[in-house]
């Protein structure tokens, strides 16, 4: 059984007397190209860089929202210099971003050369930006108005962590639907880290968009939801299981996560599973596990727990 | 159905042949002055800047642990030096903040200029470190004292969550009562974004306090938490439903959160939720639902979970 | 009772008219030479930072995956000098780090001198590397086999919180055992603050072990993992109880984590406590609360919740 | 004599056994106070600042060349907001070190505060911008034209002494005369720092101007230069004495350097002293040593070396 | 007399009432794309930036005196990894650098792609990088042995400008020679910048050369230095008079500069013009003004000033 | 010849097909460990680093001169605590530069461990930093006094070359005095390179001395300067020749400098060579070249320059 053998190679490496550096280079060259390759296709590729995505990320946050998350001393003269610039920095970034995740797709799909391809990608995103902006301004006012210890705008905006990952989902979204899969994953990615908050880029979010806190809340990729949903701490949009292929490999990408339609509320913990629809209007309580769709208008609570006083 | 509609403004503008940069910096513009403002009252205004007060709790941390959080090479005849330096640098980074949260304040509520009273308020701030010092001792010794894995308190205040976000926590609460809600709210967002623990900076929090793991924790904006208080990762003390004024908004403020008195024990994954009390000396169990108040001395425990073993 | 009593100490100080630099400054060294000593043996002694360690971290990420993690602009001709120097950089920079750790031993346990041990350990822990580097690959194709949402291994291995944490933890494991366990619980620590996952460094984890999505995932300390596991969101595998000496003291260290057999699936939020035994091959649903071993091949799921329709 | 005196206080603080850093804290404390007080007035007042002067001189040369100076990947699409963008930062910080620079009037002088003052200033400033350009780019014409070395004027732009002076010179200039005089000075010292040209930002430069290598070139205050005027290295454009008051302190400002007209050239290691005028046309040869008026149309050389051969 | 006319221009704009950013900006364009455009052949166009090729300088120093200009903590087991890694990055930098340099040969004159001919411009540069270290050592004994003030060797090679000069010329001449003279020039004005010894790329300079102290040296495009010669500060080696072609324009890279043959040695302040030979084993004296060859063997001085003792 | 023959080594590695990296690695390791070794002793030794005595310079400077090269925002209330802070990181970073400048001393010189001394060494100059501040403010208030063109203390502080070599100078000359000679020896090489001024370390300069413009200065390691002279641009006070060995080695360290007495002003472009005095008083003009002593009071002056109007 795994748990008892003891790991034979990590042993006998701690007994041998000591590596010298060139031996550890040579083992890590071993394992990169012989033993352990996960290089796709098998050559060294460039591959999108999380570090660069997140000045990427920097600069659209402050190119859409440039008193709160741009530079100081910005006045009506001067904010659209300040846009240009950082769009222009940002969008060229993220179109060599682009050409890598580019580089994933299956060789011979296309005769169009990555760079072009990403550039038009790039382009079309950022002809989207003022329309996002527009969506993002009312999960905005959705947020304001749905939580009673927000006391302005700029609170949310800047400190609730619901918000910032709605902004990065939106962009994520855009650019998984226009063919940057990867880059879009990643981003997706810098905001789990950030801000605790899970959501596949591929899954589809309607407008005024709320999550409260967040922190746990982790949404599938083949998730619908609808306008004015707004969710809670810990709740999932999960898959309640998985498809698997005749060789027993996973299908990938089957839809397999809910349906939740608009004026839907989840409150803390709840976990609804598989491809179910909760109905226009539903309230799903705390802790709830829901793996069967209901109609609209249901107000769905755990029964009370039985607690026990112990002593 | 807000999910059938194709959000029609970003399919019109991705279909479009292709945006130049200038069209977005105008369509930038026309969102945030027309169509989706967002400023408060109208005019770009310095809004406090997450970055500046990352930098300043990083000052305030090493003042406050030196030789955990401070510089290397510290010595009993160089520490004041640092502490003095780093602290007047934080004070007067601090200090520009707060005068940017005044600005939200109503127009008139006062004759004392801003500047006037962000200086007033971190003065006070800064007479309030030693002893909120003294108070973070004592939270470090409960967690060093509560948790079995703990092997020093070095250990303890550089690498829990917990004490991390305790320590966020007691800086941001003396800012809100002095007057600063928006930099403590940032404060607390920075410490949810590092630690996965979200607490509102009102809510009160006693001596000795200590949260285990932590992620995951939320801690509403009226609660109030007793001394020697103990909670694991999950933890929710939230509200149960929000009033609603005539028009149908929610009101701001209203005390709807737990009263979790002394030496009270919450478990993993445990919500409470509205304005009911824990009383003193109460064990609540992991996952347990709670909506009702309980006497001191209760334990409460989830009746055993119905596991059916499906095979 | 500690609610109601006001924290004299700040209450005092914010009334007094105001302090000033010098004040504070003597304050916080009255604090910590004095009244809330923290100090370990009572000297300042350089501790281990968190900062040094996120950079070594990179690090040793970058010299494991260097076309991941590295920099841009790799070819066959470069990488291995990439490699070298990077880990030449990381490892220098952790034996010191190593150093300071060793300075918690209890004095007179050796007579090695502390740089001795410290070159040694780090020496042995960088034998490990081309080996461990192995595991992590095989971690990373169960990450790709087991979720249908994965597109490439470029993917998982760059985005996914769970996958991530397994390689912070495997590293903090080898530094655990070879006797540098305050930077290894530093780098846990480092890795919960990204990731939202908290696994202990002395865990024991086997081979091809996955965690998906993964925020508010806590593994504690004297657990023990078998090989082919799989861990959703939220589980947590605890201790139920803490073992105290005749003086009420917590005793450490002692076996009170789970035990989780080959082959075993735990969905989120379950919730496994104490020194109990998962069989190999079981698998635990969504949101259980198991605190008894289960034998081999169960399938354990919470009974279907009682939901009720309030309206 | 002074040589023969052994610096009494260096030596006695060299045979005292050690000081510690609190003593030499207070010692400079002394020094700055009391001994040796240098401040302006007396108090603490806040300076301009070489390093933001630096900073601010980089974002000019960007905007006013800005594919020599200014950042890669610009196109005709988003060069505008670079130089919009990049100014408008300049020109903020700029701000601020012009408003420092007027705390050094005499108070009283007038009733307009520094901070309106130095708006004023940066306004006409900038307008000047697009001229100033207009005078470098033939600068760099003239050096093109006037040097067989130069391959390209980028060559000239980015690589010679001479032109690097020129331009900070033209700046510094400008606002010399708008009321910024040691703002100005600095710039003219960061030039100096860098080129090993030190032109007195006063002195008047028509357009054209040329100077080749440049290294070690003194162009004094009240110098006036005329237009198509070529120098090479080590050119002094000098005072010859300097006027004494009756209480023997020198009188400040009086014109005391030479009047350079029209296309004169000037080469190598001449030295022209004094309020002399250097009639148009002229050339004065190498190492000439020139004190005295000179008609236009002249052309002065040394008279041979007598050259010895020694052995 | 353009003295006396007053810049209508910039007096004009200055008593415009105030230019606002956008005047500011549209000016400056008008400026570049009509004015007084300085564009090569019209387009904006990636330049090699002196930027870059200031970090690229560091990275070749390092790579050439890994003890003297290379990272701290070296040893035998990790140097060649730090010398392979920061030539790999210095070269793929330089590169592009070279790549830049080529776009301004003339259209058509090759049918290989720039990025080919830079790659092979820069596998040449560092296929001779061991034979000019051992020139460079030379040069560095040469110094070493002629300067009684020298102590050590690392003494010269870290703290003589001319030294450093001869390094930066050394690796700028190598580069002009392959066909990079822009890269080259801008290698020597950065080499000017920090030692004040201004040498053109394209000068040829034998083994074992050494200036003393330096600053103010000039030597000229096309200037032959043989072996063993030794320069002292402000020592000009320049051209007595430029050809002009039947258009009055100067001709350009003809030489005009002297022949220095072996084990000359020309002291403090000596210029020497025109296309002369300065015989082998020659010594010119300080401050000599030299316009016509020397035999082999000459010591040259210029005869005794005539001095007045004024008073 | 040298000059005909084509540097063989060069040419045949250019006419070599290519290198690629890891021959140009090997070739520089031939290079550094047998062909052409500068290691003094053989073996890699730390040495002081040009980059990190930059930074303690700029520690140094703030000390010293907090309002003018410290930071903004100081007050009375936080300067000593800036101070403190800044001389203690900048005293510990130059502990370590010492300590390895002492490892080039002879072997076996002295019992006290290299650390023991260098903190020794950094004690006694930290002790002298108040006097020596001291002297500076002298000197500065010559400056002021001395140039007509000088408006303010803060312009020659911050702005003028001279008075920033002046404060390198006496820097290094302590750190010299206590047996740091490389470490001064870097900062005097660094002071050149800012300034143009080349200080020797060892030269004994008296107080309220005063160099114009600076640039091209060059005083010589054994030179000594009295009390209150004046020097301009390009003066060399140098030596005439070197004494050589029996074996033909130059002799180091012996006097070769001239003596310059107290109230001395020497004039641009003069040149002083030998162990010769200017007496007190004596006015040195311009170009003048001085290789005998003069008694005090002269004034030398070069005859006229038989200059020829050669039209």
């Amino acid at each position: 059984m795994g748990i008892n053998e003891q790991k034979p190679g990590l042993q006998q490496a701690a007994q041998s007397t000591v590596a010298d550096l060139a031996d550890v280079v040579a083992g890590l060259r071993l394992s990169r190209e012989v033993t352990h390759k996960i290089r796709h296709r098998g050559q060294i590729r460039e591959l999108p860089s999380r570090a660069a995505l997140e000045k990427i990320r920097d600069g659209l946050f402050a190119a859409l929202f440039p008193s709160h998350y741009g530079c100081p001393d910005l006045t009506d003269e001067t904010i659209d210099y300040f846009v240009g610039h950082t769009l222009s920095q940002s969008l060229t970034a993220l179109n060599e971003q682009v050409r890598r995740d580019l580089l994933f797709l299956p060789p011979g799909h296309t005769d169009t050369p990555a760079e072009e391809q990403a550039t038009a990608i790039v382009r079309d995103f950022a002809a989207q930006l003022p329309c996002l902006r527009g969506m993002l301004a009312e999960d905005l006012m959705a947020a304001y108005q749905g939580d009673p210890a927000a006391s302005s705008m700029a609170e949310v905006l800047l400190a609730y962590p619901g918000m910032r990952a709605i902004i990065h989902h939106r962009l994520a979204n855009v650019l998984h639907k226009l063919g940057a899969p990867l880059v879009a994953r990643l981003l997706a990615g810098i905001s789990q880290a950030e801000t605790g908050i899970d959501i596949h880029p591929q899954a589809q979010i309607g407008q005024r968009f709320f999550i409260d806190h967040g922190t746990g809340v982790v949404i599938g990729q083949t998730a619908i939801i609808g306008e004015n949903v707004r969710l809670y701490q810990h709740v999932t949009l999960g898959a309640k299981r998985f498809t698997e292929d005749e060789n027993g490999m996973l299908v990938k990408g089957e839809p397999r996560h809910p349906i939740i339609e608009d004026n839907v509320v989840i409150y803390a913990g709840a976990t609804v599973l598989g491809r179910i629809t909760v109905g226009r209007g539903s309230t799903i309580g705390g802790n709830v596990w829901l793996t069967q769709s209901v109609p609209p208008g249901s107000i769905i609570t755990q029964a009370q727990s039985r607690l026990s006083n112990e002593a």
